[in-house]
């Protein structure tokens, strides 16, 4: 247990690592050199071009401009400065709504910090059992000012649960508040928003093979029949893990090809670069290598073209799933909501993610399928959770410095060095560890996709579950019960439903420090380091060094990521979890998530305005996770408490607790029903609204060419190397659209009728298309460039 | 502990008490005079007309046919007989899925009975440690068949194992199989059905207040705006319980009238009846009853008349509630499964109930009150059944003898008998819990009323569940464990989770004879009593003499009563749970549930044959209840089967259990989502193509005629005193729709033209509304006299 004294220090060295990562990060970030690094987003959005072509030589890669270095915390007033409707205009809402959580964390937090620390730091000194009595014992001087210092059979307890409901009534109230906020900037979102191509498209999945049709005849005589008013055509979807292959490997060959020209290109006057053929360029014939990969380009593009054509040809690799067009958001919106089929396995609608959300390759999923592998994954999240640290320590028992030297015989004269095997001795067993936790987030992915969800954002979602039942299990049980999870697991089954919390309770307070010491590394030193991006720093220039051979190419190799959102938000709940079970319990525990809240705030703030660009965008659909895990934390907060003092033997204060918990699952059960549809259903008002706006706004608006090629499948994107070549193609869809009615779906239509179009006519498009730029929409990429998103569908593992 | 021999001599009492009431039964139901008590459903569906009119005068109440005497046993297979379409067709889905119930329960016990009595008995008996071992223990013979004779870690517990394995694949094979037929059934009979109001109509809650318009425009203006194709006008409801409360009077006085009127009319030479003015005709002035009845009725009348103006000018007494409806199916599917508003707590759309299952006095509860009242109920609902006892236990120490001598001093001789004495002492204290017993489903019944469902189906499958929560608590765990629920729960709070099945499953095999003696008198007797139909015979008797004056009263008299779903169903999983966890423990009891479901089956179907007519028809609804208790069922039998291994140190074979849980529930998951939606939606695919199918062969159909006043509140119906007013009414309505086309909104405006129209032309009406007679629909009662149902509604308590 560690005093004040200690933990005074360890915020001394932490504030002081923070701040060593801002100074870095100022001196940085000023620097032209890093300006793509530290500002991707404006070049993304156009505000901001190279700045380098503007000063002396020197100038283009280091700031010469002193001043600028002495006001280098000026980023986070000017962080500040933007208002939440540009950032949502900016950013999008997701990134909006996600500084709403640390909004909302400092909102909650920073009253109750005042409140308890006035209230409740006398009643616990002044009681003074600790103080008076055990002075002998080893208590530390945060344990006097926490409930521990308080002694049993205390009538003071009354005050704990007094502020117990106190903050609960806050907590909730700002919830509901912030909830009923959201959800409105959701639904204004949708309502300010330009025409979204998922507003009016419909996901149909598990359609019924009938035999003699093809896929496409089937939806399409089912959905004429069933929609008649509003169903317009529909986009197929093929399997296309094959051509997807060839795709990367083509764009792999294309880096190496890229880095042979750049190196030629820097040194005419040295010999053409050379490569071997052979096995991983080692052996093998030796030959010029831009001319060797040119050829290996040319001949997988004759690859890839006649794959494209044998999945389109190929009815089998036409899948049971395919994205419905409306006529209006109401027809879309009444499709989505209602079943379709006296089946219910059969024909299963839902609104369509955006074009960017989709995850391809979990589309074909049959139904049956999908309920054993939730079952599976379900299991597998379980045994990850409570038995993790079985293969952990399997793994450390081998890779001890013995093993090493049985592998690696050659390594036995540096291993024998005194200094180093000690590094090593202290440094391997807790290597395992270190790459599973790194890992995790990266697995809990993978078991998300396994699950089938087929959008991005969901995937993210249900991964942030995921890691959040592991931090709530190992991170904040396992601090507070010492021993594995399997151990924990193992005693609660072992124990009663109300010894339970009282095993947790009485833990707690000891634990503070602990978590004190947690905020300080993990949030306040961890979010400094969210700022000063050094990995992306290093990779830019690297690409830049080998890769980077005109503008384009650099804006290719400038990463501004996105919110991690599968393990930040699952953190932040974890701080909500400690702030509120501390609250009461040892309230000088607030400060420092105060002070995490405020600082992680102006570091997003500052890193969304300036770098991230999210890849999708889900309107705020992580918020009702965000609301439900708070109160949860309010029950376990609620729980423990509870614990804990019926350890104190408050008899009399405590049952007055008992009814709280189920009050604020009272709550939380209205806020459901009162929200929660706003962020899985699309009113048919909102929807019939806006179709009337729009109708005698555009009464000219041609929707069908508006939806034309909104979910084609990338395979007919991705291999459109010449930029004029795609335009060519999309004019020429617009013509055969005009002209025949069933329209959409000749692109799925197993038909090579499609590919014949490519090399076709070149008319000009129809004026009133113009207004409505078909493919990219505005919010893909803006730079023209940037066409090659299509990659990205199929490129995730 | 019972021996076989007293189960032996239970069976025999049991079998001779059954056999009592059967040959009770088959007296009685030949004679002509109980003939409306046994074959009611008969009179109702217009089979059969009184049959005192053919005979002599003795004939006409006693059956003089000894030939029928010598058959009295013929009903049952005459209850046979009946194809399932049949009944479907003769008395709904409801019961023929009811019956359905029972079939299942013998499917799946018959084989379970023969594979464990081969199996389990030879297994049991040969390990024998309670057969060798411990003879001088009180051991029955039952316990020696049953698992309890298998000796600690034994390898025969893989038998068990294995059995458990078995059945429960078996079991889940014929749920899936019933849930699939059940399912399917469902969905013909909405496709076979004649057109129904209820496929056409939506109702809305939570309309909100609109300052500066009636609730009657905010609805048209809202779905005009929405459901422009489709939505065709609304009706509105009425807070109209004072003029329920006169109706129900004025039924009241009329019953006087005619017990007053038929004295006289019998006895003409005898002075005409009197009765007293004043307080409970105990006091005031003596007057002719006859005169006095109608004058009273009279004013009545006139109160009535201006109430019921008062209530239909009174825009106060209009609820923000509507039945919207629809030109089609597809559009009320629509409007029925999607969100409508913004705000997902107003305009709260479902489908309608049939115009009979309307619950009417819920219609207006709000919104956020739901939820208190779930939240409380749910309260109430659990302290009811952990915490009965305590209530009674404090009337049971109030109604010994001191206290009503006490009370009532001039009992004290009586009492002191000592005959009496002995009688009282053993009959008070329980006369308490019997009450409570009796009124429990009428509780449970209210609460879930305060609940605010809207539909009679939905309370009667509310309250069954709550009371097989009572049952399984109180009768099977209260039974295992003895002592009372609140002490259980008390324990089961302070045991671990891995105890408590530990705890119950050791005591199971000790409570098998418990449970066949159960079954024997709660199941068999039971049941026989119910076709004896002791307490309608006595109540129609007892009307016959007091009250029934002409063949139509006679009509009313008869009581022909439904199933009573709340109770029947609760016991029927009752005796699958005991079926299901007794099959590996005490194969002996099986016998006992197959008995049970074979008679019970045969007494139902007679029943639902001939007497029960069902208030409603929800379509089976009540599947998805059965199909999820008796997957619950598994599951508490295979923990209870793994906590009683536990005891028995069968380490190797017990882990071989643990998995089953998890598939049982993986089982029921993928049920749900493949057969739940048919229960509660109507998929768009049947609508449209019921819709096309009746586009083609009715196309002149009046689809607003025949939808005009389905949903009429009962205060328009409840007061048409004579029939061809209420013919007229109906006449006159449709006239005026065929003239003014924002039709039904006349009905919910708060004018009184209505009532103006009472007193109007005469019209006939257009040709086509006959084919398609708007009210009564033909399910209703179907004797042409019975147009007071419209009290019913209101009559609820």
């Amino acid at each position: 247990m560690a005093t004040l004294a200690d933990i005074g220090v360890s915020a001394l060295i932490n504030i002081l690592t923070s701040f060593a990562f801002l100074l870095a990060f100022a001196l940085l970030r000023i620097q032209p050199i890093n300006d793509r690094v530290y500002f991707p987003k404006w070049y993304i959005s156009g505000g901001r071009s190279s700045p380098r072509g503007t000063r002396n030589f020197v100038g283009k890669f280091v700031n010469l401009n002193f001043k600028t270095y002495l006001t280098f915390l000026n980023w986070m007033p000017q962080a500040l400065r933007m208002s939440e409707s540009e950032i949502i205009t900016h950013a999008g809402l997701d990134s909006a709504a996600f500084l709403r959580i640390y909004t909302l964390g400092i909102k909650i937090f920073v009253p109750v910090t005042v409140v308890a620390l006035l209230i409740l730091i006398p009643v616990n000194v002044s009681s003074g059992t600790l103080f008076f009595l055990r002075k002998e014992l080893v208590v530390s001087n945060i344990d006097k000012l926490s409930i521990s210092n308080v002694p049993p059979k205390s009538t003071r307890f009354f005050v704990h649960i007094g502020l117990e409901y106190l903050f609960t009534a806050w907590i909730c109230f700002l919830l509901y508040k912030e909830y009923d906020n959201v959800a409105s900037m959701r639904l204004a979102f949708f309502a300010s928003q330009r025409r979204r191509v998922e507003q009016f498209t419909v996901v149909v999945r598990n359609i019924p093979h009938i035999s003699g049709h093809s896929i496409s005849e089937t939806v399409d005589s089912f959905f004429q029949t069933n929609h008649p008013n509003h169903y317009i055509g529909h986009q197929g979807v093929y399997n296309a893990n094959k051509f997807a292959k060839l795709v990367r490997r083509r764009e792999r060959l294309q880096n190496w090809l890229d880095y042979y020209q750049l190196k030629f290109d820097r040194h005419p006057d040295k010999k053409r670069p050379t490569v071997n053929t052979g096995f991983l360029g080692l052996l093998g014939r030796k030959v010029d290598a831009i001319e060797y990969y040119k050829q290996v380009i040319k001949d997988l593009d004759t690859l890839m073209i006649s794959e494209r054509q044998r999945v389109i040809k190929d009815s089998k690799s036409v899948l049971p799933v395919a994205f419905l067009s409306f006529d209006s958001r109401w027809g879309a919106s009444v499709c989505a909501q209602t079943q379709q089929s006296k089946n219910p396995t059969l024909w299963l609608t839902d609104w369509a993610p955006e074009p960017r959300d989709v995850y391809w390759r979990n589309l074909a999923i049959p139904f049956v399928s999908l309920t054993i592998r939730k079952f599976v994954i379900t299991a597998l999240v379980f045994a990850l959770i409570f038995f993790y640290m079985i293969p952990i320590a399997f793994v450390q028992s081998l890779a001890n410095l013995e093993g090493l030297e049985r592998v690696a015989p050659f390594l036995r004269t540096v291993i024998e060095l005194k200094f180093i095997k000690s590094f090593l001795q202290g440094f391997l067993p807790g290597l395992a560890l270190k790459i599973f936790l790194y890992i995790l987030p990266t697995v809990l992915m993978i078991m998300s996709k396994i699950e089938g969800y087929i959008a991005l954002s969901t995937l993210e979602r249900k991964t942030a579950s995921k890691y959040y039942y592991f931090m709530l299990v190992n991170v904040f049980l396992g601090s507070i019960i010492t021993g594995t999870a399997f151990e924990q697991l193992h005693a609660f089954l072992h124990q009663s439903a109300t010894q339970i919390p009282r095993t947790i309770g009485v833990s707690i307070p000891m634990k503070a420090t602990f978590f004190m010491t947690y905020i300080m590394v993990d949030g306040w030193a961890g979010i400094a380091g969210e700022i000063l991006r050094l990995k992306p720093l290093v990779i830019y220039h690297l690409k830049n060094m080998f890769l980077v051979k005109t503008e384009r190419d650099r804006g290719k190799a400038m990463d501004p990521g996105s919110v991690d959102f599968p393990e930040t938000i699952p953190s932040l709940q974890l701080y909500f979890l400690l702030g509120i079970v501390y609250a009461v319990v040892t309230p000088l525990l607030l400060p420092f998530i105060v002070v995490f809240f405020a600082f992680a705030y102006l570091v997003y703030r500052h890193q969304i305005i300036n770098v991230y660009n999210q890849q999708y965008e889900s309107a705020a659909a992580f918020w009702p996770h965000v609301h439900s895990r708070i109160i949860a934390s309010l029950i376990i907060s609620q729980l423990l408490l509870l614990g804990l003092l019926s350890t104190k033997k408050a008899a009399k204060s405590t049952p007055l607790l008992v009814i709280l918990p189920a009050l604020t699952y009272v709550f939380h059960v209205y806020c459901r029903s009162r929200f929660e549809p706003a962020f899985r259903k699309y009113p048919l008002e909102e929807a019939m609204s806006k179709d009337l706006l729009e109708k005698s706004t555009e009464p000219d608006l041609n929707i069908k060419a508006y939806l034309a090629d909104a979910y084609l499948h990338p395979i007919f994107r991705s291999f459109e190397v010449e930029e004029e070549e795609l335009v060519e193609v999309r004019v020429d869809k617009h013509e055969t659209h005009a002209a025949s009615p069933p329209l959409m779906s000749e692109h799925s239509s197993p038909s090579a009728s499609h590919h014949h179009h490519h090399h076709n006519i070149e008319e000009p498009s129809p004026p009133h298309y113009n207004d409505y730029p078909t493919s990219p929409p505005s919010y893909y990429y803006h730079e023209p460039s940037q066409l090659h998103y299509g990659y990205h569908y199929q490129g995730e593992p």
